[in-house]
């Protein structure tokens, strides 16, 4: 497939008067997309009712006459002021019981089910004037689910919500009571009527009360992402898509994917870094002004695993952003570096963010492709050459990788309500994971938490770490595989209630091995491991038959196996992941990259990008700090 | 007396099926009590004013028939979600205003008179059915007041008891202005339904306000705790416990004791070393899987001054919890150590909480003696150990100590809200010299503030830091004793109302001293003092003709006496404490201990605990990590 | 003019009996001002409309006898608790929507129409008693605006004032939509009762609806002490005075001024360096007793430049205070030393908080000149000296400094609302600065932000670092002016609505430069300069004709000038700062002072001020820890 550049425009903000130069501009750059409309409501519906397109109707015409195709947000994420007159009570409470107030964008409660009901209508609306448009190619819905923190909203609208999911679930409050465990500090309910959200308790609520309104409020964005999917499938044959966050895991974006076609996720490695990563204070400035080497890769992954493949880099940071506790500007090349990472990663479009670095309101400090003044920004340069790059380059074409890594939202949930351990985070504890493999040069696909046998078929080697339960199909998987797979810290040992597994977890197949406790430890805390490494945060306590590979210095069992399945019984550091790759992926080629270079293989080329900011020699090549490299590659010189 | 070993047992979270075998099990490891009921209030009264006593009746029957001892709680902390319906306003409110919702435990005002005779009437039930049931051999009266902050509430019922309570107190309003300097900034109140709660004001509130507000909240525990009682004493003779917290301030334990019969409380050795205890990395560090050497000590000690020794350890940690920040397992042997260690300071019971671990809710990953699936953890071994030492042991008899040790709740809330440094914590100051004493291995005994002429009789030393206001009848036994006594640092420089003492404290029989002037220091400023060590956190400036026993290194005064009195104008270092000890000590035979190591005297016996993680060498004996050693003890080698 | 001292007096806290002597006593220690009355409303008006001027009339009586002036306070500060039944809604709510309560001071919203007349009721009230008593020589205005963050208030008469505010400001609610880019997220108002404050969004507010607030706050502060003024000036021909707090910045000092005759600020040198600044633990260390030694000069300097020159004092430490978070006591002679540097920089009294230490009460563990007990506090013998050294000294005769540094309240707001890297602050930019000149021996004087030419003139340097908007009289001033002016970094780069300035910032007269891209960079990330030092924080791409004076190592622009004015790029470290200094004030007299040593010249002397702890060696004279010294200074000898 051809891979192709996209932007993200905001003509409402602009005079009339310069949108044909902007499309000309564009399109001369060499992008082949824009995306429009996601923010734009108070001006398609000015007042209630009262519907303005001509505007649009110019916009799209003089956008598609430069040759640009169009990306259509429905504008749900930025609802106007007379929605609140219409709907007072919309907003989202935060968990101390605050309104979130109108005056930026996302104020509303996704169980509200009279603004669901109006956002689903203005889908309706504009896709009975635009889905058969064949100038719209694609739609985006709404924007960044989860941004702001806004999965987990404590209003009335919310509880009310949570009441009934809890009565369709357990269909009877006995049920729920058993199931929570409620008669253990008497927290027994009468109906469910009494249920209130498991906010501004006295000590911490029932794991199992919140862990449910999780899994409700991860519903609630599902439930309101389908009701604007409902509105367009009639209406459009163009792809619908959303715009995911990084790092944002309070609803399971699995779900919600089943209802789109395609996934995009909105990528600013710099702000990422600094705002959203762990890593000590040598890592943070050797990486400042290129993000973290993994943390955009681990997302292409993620994403691409959500619609059979197909995804998208909605908003790519194209200068300093404003929004990140610091904003430095990404090192000269880093913006192309960004681009070529996704595409190697197997993106169909990168799409800038955005077009015209805005000149009023919150993001005025946020770098455009184009500097407020029309002058061209950094950014642009960068783009266009990636551009002409397209142009020389064959189609990237996607091959499975040879490592699969699972990843599961719930799990994410499930720790956060029951750490045990105040480092307990199952994103860290992933991404060690895939930090790991990416040293090596592994290249690696994410998989679903209900993958199947069929799913890991071709697939070298499993790593699914930290699973608070394992689904039905993964667990028949590994009941027959023969790819060597590493399951563990922490896996299996609770139920979906979130309460413990009996027998002990983690319950695997051909493994005699059992969790008889768990320890958790301060961050200065590690102990070591026979033969090099250390755990740290998490150790559990094995008993059971099965063999150890790697033991604690004192001989305690940390990880073992069945030959094929592999639990481990701690949380790794650098050294001990690095044991770990060279032992479950024996198999595959691999090499120690320097620090800072990463490879990704697609089904022709090995790309490489060097993160760091010194060069760094690779395959013969010198590549310069923020540089990209491509090899042709030959079936037996892949290695990951 | 012979002391014995009991658990905490939740008969409601297991299938009756599985009671006998439980039981049959707490008497094969030694167990003699077993305490039951204290959560249960859903399944005794699962709707308003239906009772079912049947699983109650059951579950006495069948433990008892094993041949243990019960202990009976009344279920106050943890009332129905019906009582909610009932008393809509039975919420805390915090500080911030906000209702402290049902959905955990301790979820009411210790104001609200409605919940209050509510509680008292279900110890009324409770009583009538088993106050003469020979099987019911002591009675615990709710659980750990005070924990999860729950003293200060600021709800409407708060409000209205608090004005009562004042109007109780000062009789005029003109005497309340008077008294607590209220013309300073036109805070004068014309009536007392004009005082609100000393809550979110623009800054401090007056410190006599929220000191008022403070013993009026120890007065509502005081209170509460007593409606029970009321309830419980007409019907039986059995003695009422209640369970204290570690390091809980809020209200004045040595008042709620009066009403009660035992103390007891509940120690979490490892969970209190990392979430309420000062100290650097590297003693977290060291005792992280033993908790912190004089810890338990000294509450062991405080408890016993509450009921004319008569004490007990209610629940004792078996092996990690699941609170604190994070949860390691104890090193092998310390569930020995901790309940040799209440013994050997005179436990007449140590309970160990839970039998078996819960596989839901909220205390899913507290360890018991037995894991979930019904298993031995390791703790278990370790009270069979016990059981089977106490055995052989002879009766452990206690022994007034050497020194006695003054501690005062008031004074913990004076500093608090009028801390004038960062970092003037009263109970760290008392620990601190109780650490000192224990240094030397000197037993300790705790008195209260008003201890009196005889009380102090038969101690070789007295220490009494930082009381914020001297009671008549300690500053009469200053004024006559003969035993050498540290008083300061700021210690009768305010009344009882939190205003300044005039003449300038502290106003000491026959030691002609005032404190001119306070400094506060942050935690890197040191200031010498003259033949070794330094005061750190806190200083006075001495006037008066008494002399110096220590200065600064400037010549000021430190250390005042008159030979038997010593005042302390600063806040010692650790070697400025060692130097203390040896001063006011000196007339008591002492050693310094190996790091680590800690003695206790029965009548009888010397008991060695070693918290240090590696053995240490004591008395011709090398003591294990984590290791107990006792010896006979000949009158002329006793120590401390 | 002869300096004076002062001291702040409280009658209404002590017996009548006690007043004479304490007059008295004043008057021996050379004090002639005494202010009186500014928290004393519940004893002027015990009850709505009943007052008692009995005692205030003898207080003023006895005083005036012992031959002390007056300056009385009105008590708006303090309503008594009946004014909250007559408005229960004239708190502040904070930006959590909590209201700051009743108990301390500054309990009320500034924008309460219904208190502000009371407030200006009283002052009539004061004003038509005492307007044109001689004995009252001057009159303070209500105490410490801002003092508790009590600027800034989110309740609804706040909310109901911003509306009317925005109205008068923007007449169309189209105007104010456009100008603060509410399109951007379809923020768009239809009119301005759906205007809310901009707390609580779910995330930032427009900037430009935050700057509104800051704005619409500060003029409500402005009105408020208005209000007064115009109760006041029909009735005395005493100056009116406010007293300002230090670096309390979220009202513009200068628009409050306007309205009064003479500033007075309240120095508390080290309360102050605990609570309110930057700086290294070392910093800190090194200046616990003193305070920072260019904090209380920049607040001379800056509260000099509000009225004319005229300015005072109104209250300086004496001893420990009790706010801080450490209260350590001053060096013996720094009450001197801040005395006198105060009258170095052109005070006319230099008042002490407070005479004797309340027993009572929030303020009891604060110093006075008199202890509680009625004895001399350390204070008062250097505050004795001193009113004996301004005996013997010729008047104190200010002369214009070499240095203007323009000083803008807005642009701290605007940072505040948009710091685009979390450690840009307004107030620590221009203090560095600051620093950097009195490094040097420099005295300066500090300029509105619409300063004219004329303004201007007699200065041989000018510093305006970090203007968010120059003033269109600066900019016309810079056009023509042919002093060495250093503007920068981030300066002229936004509008007033905090929008992007087009074309691009600066925009200064004769400098073709523009920033082309901003950074803000985290504390341990350093960008070298060529030649020395480095920039840090910030720092800017600039494009552009205009030659470098000084660059990055790279060869970036760092330095720009015309030859007259400079553009400074980026945050300057210490090092860079006096190359700074070092090249605009090439043409002044500078000498590099030894740590802590500071100079200030008057028209007849030079000061200097030893705040090391340690003794300074300068022009050939040993200046103790805390010392000051003085030498008639030649013309000639001027250096700054
Ligand atoms: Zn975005
Ligand atoms: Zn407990
Ligand atoms: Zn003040």
């Amino acid at each position: 497939m051809k891979r192709t550049l996209g932007v993200c425009y905001y003509p409402e903000h602009w005079p009339q008067e310069d949108w044909a130069q902007d499309a000309a501009r564009m399109a001369a750059a060499g992008i082949t997309w824009v995306r429009i409309g996601e923010f734009a409501w108070s001006r398609l519906e000015p007042q209630a009712g009262a519907f303005d397109f001509g505007w649009l109707d110019l916009a799209i015409e003089t956008l598609a006459q430069a040759g640009l195709k169009i990306v259509l947000g429905t504008p749900s994420a930025t609802p106007p002021r007379w929605m609140l007159d219409r709907f007072p009570d919309m907003l989202a409470l935060d968990a101390a019981g605050q309104p979130r107030k109108f005056g930026s964008r996302r104020h509303y409660c996704h169980s509200h089910a009279g603004y669901r009901q109006a956002a689903a209508q203005m889908a309706t609306v504009l896709g009975k004037r635009y889905g058969r448009d064949p100038r719209i190619a694609a739609w985006q819905i709404d924007n960044e689910y989860g941004c702001h923190d806004t999965v987990l909203s404590y209003s009335d609208a919310a509880r009310h919500a949570f009441r009934d999911w809890l009565a369709q679930h357990y269909q009877s409050v006995g049920a729920l009571n058993r199931a929570w465990g409620n008669v253990f500090w008497s927290m027994e309910y009468d109906s469910f009527d009494q249920i209130d959200l498991p906010n501004l308790t006295v000590t911490q609520a029932n794991p199992a009360h919140e862990m449910a309104f999780r899994r409700f409020a991860s519903d609630q964005v599902v439930g309101w992402n389908a009701a604007q999917v409902g509105a367009l499938r009639p209406l459009t044959d163009a792809p619908l898509i959303h715009n995911y966050m990084g790092r944002v895991l309070e609803f399971d974006h699995f779900a919600v994917a089943r209802d789109l076609d395609i996934a995009s996720w909105d990528s600013y490695p710099i702000g990422f870094l600094s705002d959203r990563l762990e890593g000590d204070a040598a890592h943070k400035a050797r990486y400042l002004q290129q993000g973290d080497p993994d943390m955009q890769a681990f997302h292409h992954d993620l994403y691409r695993a959500m619609n059979k493949g197909r995804w998208w880099v909605m908003e790519q940071q194209p200068g300093p952003v404003n929004w990140a506790p610091y904003n430095p500007a990404p090192l000269p090349g880093m913006v192309r570096l960004w681009s070529w990472e996704a595409f190697a990663h197997g993106a169909e479009v990168v799409s800038y963010f955005r077009w015209r670095q805005a000149p009023f309101a919150q993001e005025q400090m946020h770098a455009g492709l184009m500097r407020p003044d029309d002058q061209p920004a950094a950014g642009l340069a960068e783009a266009t050459a990636v551009a002409e790059e397209l142009r020389q380059m064959p189609d990237v074409a996607h091959v499975q990788a040879p490592v699969a890594l699972v990843f599961d939202y719930a799990s994410d949930w499930a720790w956060k309500v029951l750490p045990q351990g105040a480092d307990f985070d199952y994103f860290r504890l992933v991404f060690d994971a895939y930090k790991a493999l990416r040293r090596q040069g592994l290249s690696v696909d994410i998989l679903p938490p209900d993958a199947t046998g069929d799913d890991l078929v071709g697939y070298k080697a499993v790593f699914a770490p930290g699973l608070a339960t394992l689904s039905a199909p993964l667990l028949a998987a590994l009941a027959t595989t023969q790819i060597p797979c590493l399951i563990g810290p922490r896996s299996n040992l609770m139920t979906s209630e979130l309460s413990t597994a009996l027998p002990l977890g983690p319950n695997l197949p051909d493994l005699d091995i059992a969790v008889a406790r768990v320890e958790s430890l301060p961050p200065a805390t590690m102990r070591p491991v026979a033969g090099g490494g250390a755990v740290l945060h998490w150790v559990e306590t094995l008993e059971g038959s099965a063999p150890a590979v790697i033991t604690g210095e004192a001989g305690a069992k940390l990880l073992v196996t069945n030959g094929t399945l592999h639990y481990l019984a701690g949380w790794p550091d650098t050294a001990l992941w690095d044991r770990l790759v060279d032992l479950i992926c024996a198999n595959i080629a691999r090499s120690r990259l320097p620090d800072g270079l990463r490879l990704r293989d697609t089904a022709t080329h090995r790309f490489a990008f060097n993160y760091a900011p010194e060069a760094q020699d690779w395959n013969g090549q010198t590549i310069p700090a923020a540089g990209v490299a491509w090899w042709p590659l030959s079936a037996d010189s892949r290695t990951g």
